[in-house]
Protein backbone atom coordinates (compact mmCIF):
# COMPACT_ATOMS: atom_id res chain seq x y z
CA UNK A 1 0.00 0.00 0.00
CA UNK A 2 1.11 3.77 -0.99
CA UNK A 3 0.88 6.29 1.44
CA UNK A 4 0.91 10.33 0.70
CA UNK A 5 3.19 12.46 2.66
CA UNK A 6 0.16 13.52 4.71
CA UNK A 7 -0.89 10.16 5.60
CA UNK A 8 2.59 8.77 6.89
CA UNK A 9 3.09 11.47 9.16
CA UNK A 10 -0.28 10.81 10.67
CA UNK A 11 0.67 6.80 10.82
CA UNK A 12 3.83 7.81 12.47
CA UNK A 13 1.74 10.18 15.57
CA UNK A 14 -0.35 7.38 15.75
CA UNK A 15 2.40 4.66 15.99
CA UNK A 16 4.67 7.20 18.20
CA UNK A 17 1.46 8.32 20.47
CA UNK A 18 0.02 4.50 21.41
CA UNK A 19 3.51 3.25 22.34
CA UNK A 20 5.43 5.40 24.55
CA UNK A 21 9.21 5.15 24.83
CA UNK A 22 8.94 2.26 22.61
CA UNK A 23 12.28 2.50 19.92
CA UNK A 24 11.01 2.02 16.52
CA UNK A 25 13.81 1.32 14.03
CA UNK A 26 13.85 3.86 11.19
CA UNK A 27 13.60 0.28 8.63
CA UNK A 28 10.45 -0.23 10.88
CA UNK A 29 8.70 2.98 8.83
CA UNK A 30 10.75 2.10 5.92
CA UNK A 31 8.86 -1.29 5.12
CA UNK A 32 5.56 -0.28 7.03
CA UNK A 33 5.08 2.75 4.34
CA UNK A 34 6.95 1.46 1.41
CA UNK A 35 9.37 4.91 1.54
CA UNK A 36 12.83 5.50 1.09
CA UNK A 37 14.75 6.34 4.25
CA UNK A 38 15.17 9.56 3.30
CA UNK A 39 11.89 10.62 3.23
CA UNK A 40 11.10 8.82 6.42
CA UNK A 41 13.79 10.97 7.82
CA UNK A 42 11.82 14.27 6.69
CA UNK A 43 8.82 12.66 7.81
CA UNK A 44 10.06 11.95 11.15
CA UNK A 45 11.19 16.04 11.60
CA UNK A 46 7.81 17.19 10.75
CA UNK A 47 6.23 14.42 13.76
CA UNK A 48 9.16 16.07 16.43
CA UNK A 49 7.75 18.95 15.48
CA UNK A 50 4.18 18.62 15.91
CA UNK A 51 5.14 17.15 19.33
CA UNK A 52 6.94 20.35 20.33
CA UNK A 53 4.33 22.86 19.26
CA UNK A 54 2.03 21.31 20.79
CA UNK A 55 3.82 20.79 23.69
CA UNK A 56 2.98 17.25 24.40
CA UNK A 57 6.23 15.70 24.52
CA UNK A 58 9.38 14.40 22.38
CA UNK A 59 10.88 12.18 19.63
CA UNK A 60 14.20 11.36 20.00
CA UNK A 61 16.60 9.34 18.58
CA UNK A 62 18.64 6.88 20.01
CA UNK A 63 21.92 5.93 18.55
CA UNK A 64 23.73 2.11 18.74
CA UNK A 65 22.82 -1.28 18.27
CA UNK A 66 19.09 -0.68 19.63
CA UNK A 67 18.95 2.37 18.59
CA UNK A 68 15.96 3.93 16.72
CA UNK A 69 13.18 6.50 17.49
CA UNK A 70 10.97 7.23 19.95
CA UNK A 71 8.39 9.28 21.93
CA UNK A 72 8.63 10.29 25.22
CA UNK A 73 5.91 11.94 26.80
CA UNK A 74 6.06 15.49 29.04
CA UNK A 75 3.66 17.98 30.13
CA UNK A 76 4.34 21.21 30.64
CA UNK A 77 4.67 23.24 34.01
CA UNK A 78 1.41 25.66 32.46
CA UNK A 79 -0.71 22.65 31.37
CA UNK A 80 0.23 20.64 35.11
CA UNK A 81 -1.17 23.40 36.55
CA UNK A 82 -4.57 24.04 34.68
CA UNK A 83 -4.84 20.91 34.81
CA UNK A 84 -4.57 20.32 38.96
CA UNK A 85 -6.46 22.96 39.56
CA UNK A 86 -9.24 21.81 38.26
CA UNK A 87 -9.33 18.54 39.41
CA UNK A 88 -8.46 20.91 42.93
CA UNK A 89 -11.71 22.66 42.69
CA UNK A 90 -13.62 19.70 41.85
CA UNK A 91 -11.55 18.07 45.24
CA UNK A 92 -12.82 20.61 47.06
CA UNK A 93 -16.40 20.43 46.60
CA UNK A 94 -17.92 20.37 50.05
CA UNK A 95 -20.48 17.31 48.75
CA UNK A 96 -17.37 15.06 48.79
CA UNK A 97 -16.61 15.32 52.60
CA UNK A 98 -17.72 11.74 54.31
CA UNK A 99 -18.46 11.23 57.82
CA UNK A 100 -15.41 10.18 59.45
CA UNK A 101 -13.18 13.14 57.53
CA UNK A 102 -13.14 10.66 54.33
CA UNK A 103 -13.35 12.56 50.60
CA UNK A 104 -15.22 10.85 48.19
CA UNK A 105 -12.29 10.93 45.04
CA UNK A 106 -12.83 7.60 43.58
CA UNK A 107 -14.91 9.35 40.72
CA UNK A 108 -11.94 11.43 40.12
CA UNK A 109 -9.02 9.11 40.44
CA UNK A 110 -10.97 5.85 38.51
CA UNK A 111 -11.38 8.24 35.43
CA UNK A 112 -9.36 6.84 32.94
CA UNK A 113 -8.66 10.85 30.98
CA UNK A 114 -7.93 11.68 34.68
CA UNK A 115 -5.70 8.49 35.69
CA UNK A 116 -4.08 8.76 32.20
CA UNK A 117 -3.01 12.68 32.90
CA UNK A 118 -1.86 12.09 36.40
CA UNK A 119 0.46 9.34 34.77
CA UNK A 120 1.64 11.47 32.00
CA UNK A 121 2.78 14.22 34.86
CA UNK A 122 4.74 11.37 37.13
CA UNK A 123 6.62 9.89 34.01
CA UNK A 124 7.21 13.95 33.49
CA UNK A 125 8.50 14.71 36.62
CA UNK A 126 10.09 11.37 38.07
CA UNK A 127 13.10 10.03 36.62
CA UNK A 128 12.46 6.29 35.07
CA UNK A 129 15.78 5.86 32.86
CA UNK A 130 16.96 3.13 34.63
CA UNK A 131 12.97 1.56 36.06
CA UNK A 132 12.52 -2.18 35.80
CA UNK A 133 8.84 -1.47 37.01
CA UNK A 134 6.08 0.25 38.54
CA UNK A 135 4.66 -1.29 41.53
CA UNK A 136 1.66 0.21 43.29
CA UNK A 137 -0.52 -1.44 45.68
CA UNK A 138 -4.09 -2.19 45.84
CA UNK A 139 -6.81 -0.60 44.52
CA UNK A 140 -7.13 2.82 43.95
CA UNK A 141 -3.84 3.62 43.12
CA UNK A 142 -3.99 1.27 40.41
CA UNK A 143 -5.57 3.15 37.64
CA UNK A 144 -3.22 5.96 37.59
CA UNK A 145 -0.01 3.46 38.55
CA UNK A 146 -1.07 1.30 35.28
CA UNK A 147 -1.29 4.69 33.28
CA UNK A 148 2.08 5.85 34.78
CA UNK A 149 3.41 2.61 33.79
CA UNK A 150 1.91 3.13 29.95
CA UNK A 151 3.54 6.28 29.81
CA UNK A 152 6.77 4.82 30.93
CA UNK A 153 6.44 1.66 28.82
CA UNK A 154 7.02 -0.44 32.12
CA UNK A 155 5.73 -3.42 33.52
CA UNK A 156 3.00 -2.62 36.65
CA UNK A 157 3.41 -4.62 39.78
CA UNK A 158 0.17 -4.31 42.21
CA UNK A 159 0.77 -5.33 45.64
CA UNK A 160 -2.09 -7.11 47.57
CA UNK A 161 -3.61 -6.29 50.64
CA UNK A 162 -4.51 -9.89 51.50
CA UNK A 163 -2.75 -12.58 51.38
CA UNK A 164 -3.41 -14.19 47.91
CA UNK A 165 -0.97 -17.61 47.90
CA UNK A 166 -3.03 -18.28 43.84
CA UNK A 167 0.03 -17.23 42.12
CA UNK A 168 2.18 -19.44 43.49
CA UNK A 169 5.05 -18.46 46.48
CA UNK A 170 4.26 -15.28 47.82
CA UNK A 171 5.89 -12.87 50.28
CA UNK A 172 4.16 -11.38 52.88
CA UNK A 173 4.05 -8.92 56.11
CA UNK A 174 2.72 -6.45 57.87
CA UNK A 175 2.58 -2.81 57.68
CA UNK A 176 1.44 0.01 59.80
CA UNK A 177 -1.20 1.96 57.69
CA UNK A 178 -2.66 5.71 57.45
CA UNK A 179 -4.80 4.41 60.75
CA UNK A 180 -1.79 3.07 62.84
CA UNK A 181 -3.07 -0.25 62.18
CA UNK A 182 -1.38 -2.99 61.27
CA UNK A 183 -1.97 -4.40 57.81
CA UNK A 184 -0.66 -7.09 55.68
CA UNK A 185 0.53 -6.54 51.99
CA UNK A 186 1.74 -9.48 49.58
CA UNK A 187 3.78 -10.18 46.81
CA UNK A 188 4.37 -13.16 44.34
CA UNK A 189 7.92 -14.15 44.81
CA UNK A 190 7.59 -14.16 40.39
CA UNK A 191 6.62 -10.84 40.58
CA UNK A 192 10.15 -8.68 40.47
CA UNK A 193 13.44 -10.04 38.86
CA UNK A 194 15.96 -9.88 41.71
CA UNK A 195 17.94 -6.61 41.44
CA UNK A 196 15.49 -4.47 40.07
CA UNK A 197 14.64 -0.81 40.26
CA UNK A 198 11.35 0.51 40.85
CA UNK A 199 9.10 3.23 40.92
CA UNK A 200 6.57 3.22 43.15
CA UNK A 201 3.13 4.84 43.16
CA UNK A 202 -0.05 5.37 44.94
CA UNK A 203 -2.96 7.10 45.44
CA UNK A 204 -2.89 8.67 48.73
CA UNK A 205 -0.03 9.59 51.56
CA UNK A 206 -0.90 10.81 55.05
CA UNK A 207 2.11 9.52 57.08
CA UNK A 208 3.34 7.24 55.05
CA UNK A 209 3.17 4.59 56.42
CA UNK A 210 2.24 2.37 53.10
CA UNK A 211 4.90 3.45 51.12
CA UNK A 212 7.05 2.96 53.55
CA UNK A 213 5.81 -0.74 53.89
CA UNK A 214 6.15 -0.66 50.08
CA UNK A 215 9.71 -0.03 50.69
CA UNK A 216 10.32 -2.33 52.84
CA UNK A 217 8.86 -5.38 50.68
CA UNK A 218 10.85 -3.67 47.81
CA UNK A 219 14.00 -4.58 50.10
CA UNK A 220 12.72 -7.87 50.79
CA UNK A 221 12.89 -8.83 47.02
CA UNK A 222 16.23 -7.28 46.68
CA UNK A 223 15.00 -4.02 44.33
CA UNK A 224 15.74 -0.58 44.65
CA UNK A 225 13.56 2.34 44.99
CA UNK A 226 14.62 5.01 42.42
CA UNK A 227 11.45 7.31 43.08
CA UNK A 228 7.99 7.63 44.62
CA UNK A 229 5.29 9.52 43.33
CA UNK A 230 1.42 9.94 45.05
CA UNK A 231 -1.36 11.63 43.90
CA UNK A 232 -2.23 13.29 47.09
CA UNK A 233 -0.29 14.30 50.45
CA UNK A 234 -1.59 16.00 53.52
CA UNK A 235 -0.27 18.64 55.24
CA UNK A 236 -0.38 16.74 58.61
CA UNK A 237 1.73 15.08 60.12
CA UNK A 238 4.19 17.02 58.85
CA UNK A 239 6.69 14.95 59.52
CA UNK A 240 6.44 11.86 57.13
CA UNK A 241 7.84 8.25 57.39
CA UNK A 242 9.31 8.68 53.44
CA UNK A 243 11.04 11.83 52.60
CA UNK A 244 12.56 11.17 49.17
CA UNK A 245 8.50 11.16 47.18
CA UNK A 246 6.82 13.83 44.55
CA UNK A 247 3.45 14.72 45.58
CA UNK A 248 0.72 16.59 42.67
CA UNK A 249 -1.50 17.67 45.42
CA UNK A 250 -1.35 18.45 49.12
CA UNK A 251 -4.75 18.12 50.92
CA UNK A 252 -5.74 20.03 54.41
CA UNK A 253 -9.15 18.44 56.00
CA UNK A 254 -10.01 20.52 58.99
CA UNK A 255 -13.47 19.86 60.05
CA UNK A 256 -16.10 20.51 57.18
CA UNK A 257 -13.35 22.86 55.66
CA UNK A 258 -11.35 21.02 52.86
CA UNK A 259 -8.03 23.15 51.62
CA UNK A 260 -6.74 21.86 48.46
CA UNK A 261 -3.41 22.64 46.38
CA UNK A 262 -1.75 21.75 43.19
CA UNK A 263 1.62 20.98 44.61
CA UNK A 264 3.54 23.43 42.52
CA UNK A 265 7.29 22.88 43.61
CA UNK A 266 7.26 19.27 42.30
CA UNK A 267 7.29 19.74 38.43
CA UNK A 268 10.03 20.11 36.67
CA UNK A 269 9.91 22.31 33.19
CA UNK A 270 11.51 20.18 31.00
CA UNK A 271 11.47 15.99 31.37
CA UNK A 272 15.12 15.72 31.94
CA UNK A 273 15.93 12.16 30.97
CA UNK A 274 16.85 12.64 27.39
CA UNK A 275 19.67 10.97 25.93
CA UNK A 276 20.44 12.91 22.88
CA UNK A 277 18.15 15.28 21.49
CA UNK A 278 18.83 16.95 18.27
CA UNK A 279 17.61 17.94 15.10
CA UNK A 280 20.14 17.03 13.57
CA UNK A 281 20.48 13.52 14.65
CA UNK A 282 17.44 12.45 12.76
CA UNK A 283 19.16 14.21 9.78
CA UNK A 284 22.09 12.56 10.40
CA UNK A 285 20.33 9.08 10.10
CA UNK A 286 20.78 8.62 6.26
CA UNK A 287 23.56 9.93 5.70
CA UNK A 288 25.90 8.12 7.97
CA UNK A 289 23.87 5.87 10.45
CA UNK A 290 22.30 3.92 8.01
CA UNK A 291 23.67 0.67 9.34
CA UNK A 292 22.08 1.29 13.24
CA UNK A 293 18.29 0.86 11.47
CA UNK A 294 18.63 -2.11 9.50
CA UNK A 295 17.75 -4.93 11.89
CA UNK A 296 14.13 -3.74 14.11
CA UNK B 1 0.97 29.97 16.51
CA UNK B 2 0.74 28.67 12.48
CA UNK B 3 1.12 25.21 11.64
CA UNK B 4 2.09 23.81 8.36
CA UNK B 5 -0.23 20.88 6.81
CA UNK B 6 1.36 18.46 7.76
CA UNK B 7 1.57 19.18 11.18
CA UNK B 8 -1.91 19.98 11.76
CA UNK B 9 -2.58 16.36 10.71
CA UNK B 10 -0.08 15.13 13.12
CA UNK B 11 -1.58 17.45 15.40
CA UNK B 12 -5.00 16.24 14.99
CA UNK B 13 -4.40 12.69 15.01
CA UNK B 14 -2.75 13.09 17.90
CA UNK B 15 -5.17 14.50 19.66
CA UNK B 16 -8.25 12.25 18.48
CA UNK B 17 -6.36 9.18 18.95
CA UNK B 18 -5.60 10.54 23.08
CA UNK B 19 -8.87 11.18 22.99
CA UNK B 20 -11.16 8.35 22.01
CA UNK B 21 -14.67 8.74 21.69
CA UNK B 22 -14.61 12.24 22.41
CA UNK B 23 -16.19 14.38 20.40
CA UNK B 24 -14.26 17.50 18.85
CA UNK B 25 -16.08 20.37 16.67
CA UNK B 26 -14.60 22.20 13.98
CA UNK B 27 -13.91 25.32 15.54
CA UNK B 28 -11.68 23.41 18.07
CA UNK B 29 -9.42 22.56 15.61
CA UNK B 30 -9.93 26.27 13.37
CA UNK B 31 -8.91 28.14 16.66
CA UNK B 32 -6.00 25.86 17.83
CA UNK B 33 -4.46 25.65 14.64
CA UNK B 34 -5.67 29.42 13.27
CA UNK B 35 -6.50 27.95 10.23
CA UNK B 36 -10.19 27.86 7.89
CA UNK B 37 -12.97 25.65 8.19
CA UNK B 38 -12.11 24.53 4.70
CA UNK B 39 -8.67 24.09 5.10
CA UNK B 40 -9.60 21.40 8.49
CA UNK B 41 -11.90 20.06 6.99
CA UNK B 42 -9.89 18.56 4.38
CA UNK B 43 -7.06 17.96 6.95
CA UNK B 44 -9.91 15.60 8.62
CA UNK B 45 -10.46 13.83 5.18
CA UNK B 46 -7.31 12.76 5.22
CA UNK B 47 -6.51 11.94 8.97
CA UNK B 48 -9.98 10.02 8.24
CA UNK B 49 -7.89 7.76 5.64
CA UNK B 50 -4.79 7.71 7.56
CA UNK B 51 -7.07 5.38 10.64
CA UNK B 52 -8.73 3.25 7.74
CA UNK B 53 -5.68 2.71 5.68
CA UNK B 54 -4.12 1.61 8.95
CA UNK B 55 -7.33 -0.18 10.28
CA UNK B 56 -6.81 1.42 13.61
CA UNK B 57 -10.53 2.49 14.08
CA UNK B 58 -12.50 5.09 12.55
CA UNK B 59 -13.16 8.75 12.63
CA UNK B 60 -16.22 9.93 12.40
CA UNK B 61 -18.66 12.93 11.91
CA UNK B 62 -22.06 13.68 13.97
CA UNK B 63 -24.89 16.00 13.47
CA UNK B 64 -26.85 17.43 15.59
CA UNK B 65 -26.10 19.98 18.40
CA UNK B 66 -23.59 18.53 20.05
CA UNK B 67 -21.93 17.61 16.35
CA UNK B 68 -18.54 17.14 15.73
CA UNK B 69 -15.69 14.40 15.21
CA UNK B 70 -14.57 12.16 17.17
CA UNK B 71 -12.53 8.71 16.71
CA UNK B 72 -13.35 5.09 17.34
CA UNK B 73 -10.69 2.84 18.20
CA UNK B 74 -11.52 -0.47 16.18
CA UNK B 75 -9.59 -3.40 16.10
CA UNK B 76 -9.55 -5.72 12.87
CA UNK B 77 -10.05 -9.32 12.99
CA UNK B 78 -6.67 -10.79 11.54
CA UNK B 79 -4.86 -8.17 13.75
CA UNK B 80 -7.22 -9.65 16.82
CA UNK B 81 -6.15 -13.05 15.59
CA UNK B 82 -2.57 -12.79 15.82
CA UNK B 83 -2.53 -10.46 19.15
CA UNK B 84 -4.58 -13.26 20.79
CA UNK B 85 -2.64 -16.23 19.33
CA UNK B 86 0.41 -14.54 20.48
CA UNK B 87 -0.59 -14.42 24.25
CA UNK B 88 -2.15 -17.83 23.95
CA UNK B 89 1.33 -19.02 23.59
CA UNK B 90 2.41 -17.23 26.20
CA UNK B 91 -0.22 -18.34 28.68
CA UNK B 92 0.52 -21.87 27.71
CA UNK B 93 4.08 -21.78 28.61
CA UNK B 94 4.19 -24.57 30.90
CA UNK B 95 6.15 -22.36 33.60
CA UNK B 96 3.07 -21.31 34.33
CA UNK B 97 1.22 -23.74 36.32
CA UNK B 98 0.69 -23.28 39.94
CA UNK B 99 0.23 -26.10 42.45
CA UNK B 100 -3.53 -25.91 42.77
CA UNK B 101 -4.24 -25.77 39.04
CA UNK B 102 -3.75 -21.79 39.01
CA UNK B 103 -1.97 -20.31 36.12
CA UNK B 104 0.60 -17.09 36.50
CA UNK B 105 -0.75 -14.80 34.30
CA UNK B 106 -0.26 -11.56 36.46
CA UNK B 107 2.78 -10.68 34.38
CA UNK B 108 0.66 -10.37 31.53
CA UNK B 109 -2.70 -8.91 32.28
CA UNK B 110 -0.96 -6.05 34.08
CA UNK B 111 1.24 -5.11 31.55
CA UNK B 112 -0.22 -1.71 29.97
CA UNK B 113 0.39 -2.24 26.36
CA UNK B 114 -1.38 -5.84 26.31
CA UNK B 115 -4.77 -4.47 28.69
CA UNK B 116 -4.72 -1.52 26.27
CA UNK B 117 -4.67 -3.70 23.52
CA UNK B 118 -7.47 -5.73 25.18
CA UNK B 119 -9.43 -2.92 26.25
CA UNK B 120 -9.59 -1.77 21.97
CA UNK B 121 -11.05 -5.18 21.72
CA UNK B 122 -13.70 -5.08 23.64
CA UNK B 123 -14.55 -1.65 22.59
CA UNK B 124 -14.44 -2.89 19.31
CA UNK B 125 -16.43 -5.67 20.63
CA UNK B 126 -19.29 -4.79 22.78
CA UNK B 127 -21.96 -2.32 21.74
CA UNK B 128 -21.21 0.26 24.09
CA UNK B 129 -23.39 3.21 22.51
CA UNK B 130 -25.85 3.24 25.30
CA UNK B 131 -23.60 3.10 28.06
CA UNK B 132 -22.82 5.04 31.20
CA UNK B 133 -20.27 3.15 33.01
CA UNK B 134 -17.82 0.05 32.91
CA UNK B 135 -18.01 -1.84 36.08
CA UNK B 136 -15.22 -4.31 37.38
CA UNK B 137 -14.43 -6.53 40.22
CA UNK B 138 -11.06 -5.82 41.83
CA UNK B 139 -8.42 -6.59 41.62
CA UNK B 140 -7.02 -8.39 38.34
CA UNK B 141 -9.15 -7.20 36.30
CA UNK B 142 -9.05 -3.45 37.17
CA UNK B 143 -6.01 -2.79 34.06
CA UNK B 144 -7.83 -4.14 31.20
CA UNK B 145 -11.33 -2.44 32.29
CA UNK B 146 -9.73 0.91 32.46
CA UNK B 147 -8.41 0.31 29.40
CA UNK B 148 -11.91 -0.56 27.97
CA UNK B 149 -12.92 2.42 29.97
CA UNK B 150 -10.53 4.49 28.27
CA UNK B 151 -11.16 2.99 24.66
CA UNK B 152 -14.98 3.53 25.39
CA UNK B 153 -14.39 7.24 26.73
CA UNK B 154 -16.96 6.27 29.72
CA UNK B 155 -16.13 6.04 33.67
CA UNK B 156 -15.05 3.18 35.18
CA UNK B 157 -16.64 2.01 38.38
CA UNK B 158 -14.72 -0.71 40.56
CA UNK B 159 -16.49 -2.71 42.88
CA UNK B 160 -14.34 -4.19 46.17
CA UNK B 161 -14.20 -7.33 47.75
CA UNK B 162 -14.28 -6.71 51.09
CA UNK B 163 -16.39 -3.94 52.95
CA UNK B 164 -14.99 -0.72 53.07
CA UNK B 165 -17.48 2.23 54.45
CA UNK B 166 -14.76 4.40 53.91
CA UNK B 167 -16.30 5.93 50.75
CA UNK B 168 -19.34 6.81 52.17
CA UNK B 169 -23.16 4.90 52.32
CA UNK B 170 -21.68 1.38 50.72
CA UNK B 171 -24.03 -1.11 49.39
CA UNK B 172 -22.91 -4.64 50.44
CA UNK B 173 -23.91 -8.11 49.11
CA UNK B 174 -22.85 -11.81 49.19
CA UNK B 175 -21.78 -14.09 45.76
CA UNK B 176 -20.73 -17.39 45.24
CA UNK B 177 -17.22 -17.74 44.03
CA UNK B 178 -15.73 -19.95 41.30
CA UNK B 179 -14.66 -22.01 44.13
CA UNK B 180 -18.09 -22.21 45.82
CA UNK B 181 -17.24 -20.04 48.11
CA UNK B 182 -19.31 -17.48 49.35
CA UNK B 183 -17.60 -13.92 49.14
CA UNK B 184 -18.57 -10.42 49.24
CA UNK B 185 -18.78 -7.43 47.00
CA UNK B 186 -19.36 -3.85 48.04
CA UNK B 187 -20.10 -0.48 46.30
CA UNK B 188 -20.54 3.13 47.46
CA UNK B 189 -24.09 4.56 46.88
CA UNK B 190 -22.59 7.38 45.07
CA UNK B 191 -20.98 5.35 42.57
CA UNK B 192 -23.36 4.97 39.79
CA UNK B 193 -26.07 7.25 39.08
CA UNK B 194 -30.17 5.34 39.10
CA UNK B 195 -31.49 3.73 35.73
CA UNK B 196 -27.63 3.84 34.69
CA UNK B 197 -26.61 1.00 31.58
CA UNK B 198 -23.09 -0.28 32.25
CA UNK B 199 -20.64 -2.69 30.60
CA UNK B 200 -19.10 -5.82 32.86
CA UNK B 201 -15.72 -6.14 32.55
CA UNK B 202 -13.52 -9.13 34.20
CA UNK B 203 -10.30 -11.10 34.12
CA UNK B 204 -11.59 -14.38 34.41
CA UNK B 205 -14.60 -16.52 34.47
CA UNK B 206 -15.17 -20.09 35.14
CA UNK B 207 -18.90 -20.68 36.72
CA UNK B 208 -20.13 -17.27 36.45
CA UNK B 209 -20.76 -16.56 39.97
CA UNK B 210 -18.69 -13.28 39.88
CA UNK B 211 -20.26 -11.66 36.78
CA UNK B 212 -23.35 -13.61 37.65
CA UNK B 213 -23.27 -11.23 41.55
CA UNK B 214 -22.15 -8.53 39.76
CA UNK B 215 -25.41 -8.15 37.56
CA UNK B 216 -27.05 -8.73 40.94
CA UNK B 217 -25.31 -5.68 42.89
CA UNK B 218 -26.25 -4.14 39.41
CA UNK B 219 -29.74 -4.60 39.79
CA UNK B 220 -29.96 -3.59 43.35
CA UNK B 221 -28.72 -0.20 41.97
CA UNK B 222 -31.46 -0.29 39.50
CA UNK B 223 -28.83 -0.27 36.46
CA UNK B 224 -29.03 -2.52 33.72
CA UNK B 225 -26.43 -4.67 32.46
CA UNK B 226 -25.78 -4.17 28.60
CA UNK B 227 -22.75 -6.08 28.05
CA UNK B 228 -20.24 -8.41 29.41
CA UNK B 229 -16.72 -9.09 28.44
CA UNK B 230 -14.28 -11.14 30.16
CA UNK B 231 -10.45 -12.30 28.78
CA UNK B 232 -10.30 -15.77 29.74
CA UNK B 233 -12.94 -18.04 30.11
CA UNK B 234 -12.48 -21.70 31.10
CA UNK B 235 -14.31 -24.60 28.73
CA UNK B 236 -15.87 -26.29 31.73
CA UNK B 237 -18.19 -26.17 33.56
CA UNK B 238 -20.20 -26.13 30.22
CA UNK B 239 -23.10 -24.30 31.70
CA UNK B 240 -22.25 -20.97 32.84
CA UNK B 241 -24.29 -18.99 35.39
CA UNK B 242 -24.43 -16.16 32.68
CA UNK B 243 -24.88 -16.51 28.71
CA UNK B 244 -24.87 -13.30 27.04
CA UNK B 245 -20.97 -12.50 26.94
CA UNK B 246 -17.80 -12.57 24.83
CA UNK B 247 -14.64 -14.18 25.88
CA UNK B 248 -11.58 -13.60 24.24
CA UNK B 249 -9.76 -16.51 24.99
CA UNK B 250 -10.97 -20.10 26.10
CA UNK B 251 -8.73 -22.34 28.39
CA UNK B 252 -8.43 -25.65 29.46
CA UNK B 253 -6.49 -26.88 32.12
CA UNK B 254 -6.38 -31.00 32.53
CA UNK B 255 -3.82 -31.78 35.40
CA UNK B 256 -0.27 -30.62 33.49
CA UNK B 257 -2.07 -30.09 29.98
CA UNK B 258 -3.13 -26.28 29.17
CA UNK B 259 -4.85 -26.26 26.25
CA UNK B 260 -5.56 -22.20 25.59
CA UNK B 261 -7.24 -20.35 22.49
CA UNK B 262 -8.69 -17.07 20.81
CA UNK B 263 -12.36 -17.79 20.91
CA UNK B 264 -12.29 -15.83 17.36
CA UNK B 265 -16.31 -16.40 17.43
CA UNK B 266 -16.35 -13.44 19.02
CA UNK B 267 -15.04 -11.26 16.95
CA UNK B 268 -17.33 -8.42 15.00
CA UNK B 269 -15.32 -7.81 11.44
CA UNK B 270 -16.65 -4.63 11.69
CA UNK B 271 -17.12 -2.13 14.69
CA UNK B 272 -20.91 -1.41 14.49
CA UNK B 273 -22.16 1.55 16.41
CA UNK B 274 -21.42 3.69 13.96
CA UNK B 275 -23.77 7.01 13.73
CA UNK B 276 -22.71 8.53 10.28
CA UNK B 277 -19.92 7.44 8.63
CA UNK B 278 -19.34 9.01 4.83
CA UNK B 279 -16.57 10.76 3.43
CA UNK B 280 -19.15 13.37 2.54
CA UNK B 281 -20.07 13.97 5.47
CA UNK B 282 -16.74 15.68 6.59
CA UNK B 283 -16.81 16.99 2.80
CA UNK B 284 -20.49 19.29 3.78
CA UNK B 285 -19.04 20.53 7.04
CA UNK B 286 -18.15 23.69 5.43
CA UNK B 287 -20.57 23.94 2.39
CA UNK B 288 -23.80 23.50 4.89
CA UNK B 289 -23.27 22.42 8.09
CA UNK B 290 -21.25 25.35 9.57
CA UNK B 291 -23.69 26.20 12.62
CA UNK B 292 -23.55 22.97 13.97
CA UNK B 293 -19.63 23.58 14.76
CA UNK B 294 -19.80 27.20 15.84
CA UNK B 295 -19.91 25.81 19.60
CA UNK B 296 -17.45 23.88 21.14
Amino acid sequence: MKFKRTERIGAIVKILSDNPNKIYTLSYFTEKFNAAKSTISEDLLVVKNVFEKLELGKVITISGAAGGVKYIPKTSKSENEEFLMDLCKKISDPSRLLSGGFLYLIDLIYDPSIASKIGKIFASNIDYSEADYVVTMETKGIPMALMTAKAMNLPLVIIRKDIKVSEGPTLSMTYVSGKSKVESMSLPRKALKPGSKVILIDDFMRGGGTIKGMMNLMNEFGAEVIGSGVFISTTTPEDKMVQDYISLIQLDVDGEKISVEPNLKTFRDEYRNIEIEENEEIERFVEEDESLFDEE
